[in-house]
């Protein structure tokens, strides 16, 4: 079986807060540069110029659930894995591991967009980014 | 009918990203100034020392749903509603508005706990913050 | 004698760290926070669009002393002041003043540039905020 | 000659501004990646535990001068380099280069402290680790 994206990333101090542990909306951060991350393991950027403007992924649904807390420089292993793919849009979720543990899953619905000139409209999503998607949809986490 | 708690916030340039708008993770603390601000409006603080340690609300899940963009210096109303009061945890929303529609609506739980060495334990919510979230579900919003 | 533009700015939850105080980064956020709301008290938006490009003020040097740690909840009252006004730049300072005492002084150097298309150009600080900028620099802070 | 502690950090999403750019007070917060990360290098970490309290190196003074602006995604090489070890402070640069070309410097002053209780006291830089910042000193960028 194909296994899905994974990478480690670090826990830095300035994302810490008072309690000492990374603060909540920074999981957010993280899940993104994740997923930023799986794309450029395709070989794409997530955002990319197009005829003057350029397509993007505005986010229309996000949401994070929370099991244990990390601390400053604990090593996180983040787990990517595309869960839906529309005509438009696309799931994932981010898997985030610390010791052994899940300490957080967080997932993400983001919408295909032509953006430019204070508008942002919708658009299909290209046919070579349709079919990594895809791919990525059928890997299995350990 | 009483009205729940608002408060007008700008958007600033540094929540801002190079898709020209307010960044989807930092909706988060957003989310939580405006929480805090009504813990302040309510005379308390959400992070109180006790014996030593601290008790803090630490969040076991968070979400937020995007309907249209911010961008910088936009102005937000943000309207604070507790959602659910329970012995050891509490859930709430916060609707952002800006130009007349709604633009966003983000909801968190979170759990009361004594923190400290290292330490997080769940803990009953005061009975005086207690009465003043159930207050404050009583509320309805415009 | 003229008093220059203040502002009052809560040292908000997300911007503490593990040591328990405003993050030094954080500083350099309501240093431009202050800038932007100076602007605005002018009538002015820092970031303007012009000929289908943007008129906006790249930093070409910052830095800030530090006296004495901010808290989460802290109410910082914050002083601006324009210290030079050049042909195509400008530099000023922010006071941050925290129970009576100075805490932090912060400097910054920003460029007029003409920003669009990946190019930034230096241009002519516009003659509107040029005089505004001038009786920012008569100001006397108390 | 010995060589200076680096390392390569990719400009990430939530960190540019709606100029499209690496927003300036970010800039601090990579140095601060980059110092803690040439700590690790020396098998230390820059926030340790002593005696029921922390080791800490609050901020002092901080700066940076930008050349040149980054842009999402794209790769800065990050060279440390210790430029003053004295008995309780000690001061370093971190050199941001992209592209072949250097973009920006920031430099810092810390100060070791003993943190805890709400109070923070100077404290000497215990032996181990100023041989370490002395030897750092001894470097040659390239």
């Amino acid at each position: 079986m194909p296994r899905p994206f994974t990478m480690i990333r670090r826990v830095q101090f300035a994302e810490t807060d008072a309690a000492g542990i990374l603060h909540f909306a920074n999981y957010f951060r993280i899940m993104e540069e994740t997923e930023h991350a799986f794309w450029r393991s395709m070989g794409q950027s997530i955002m990319t110029p197009k005829d003057g403007k350029h397509v993007g992924w505005p986010r229309v649904a996000t949401e994070c659930e929370y099991f244990e807390p990390a601390r400053f420089e604990d090593e996180i292993e983040l787990t990517f894995v595309v869960t839906r793919v529309g005509d438009q849009s696309y799931s994932f979720e981010v898997r985030f591991d610390c010791r052994g543990k899940t300490i957080a899953i967080a997932k993400t619905t983001a919408v295909c967009c032509l953006c430019g000139d204070g508008q942002v409209c919708k658009t299909p999503i290209p046919d070579a980014i349709r079919s990594e998607l895809v791919a990525a949809m059928a890997t299995v986490p350990n």
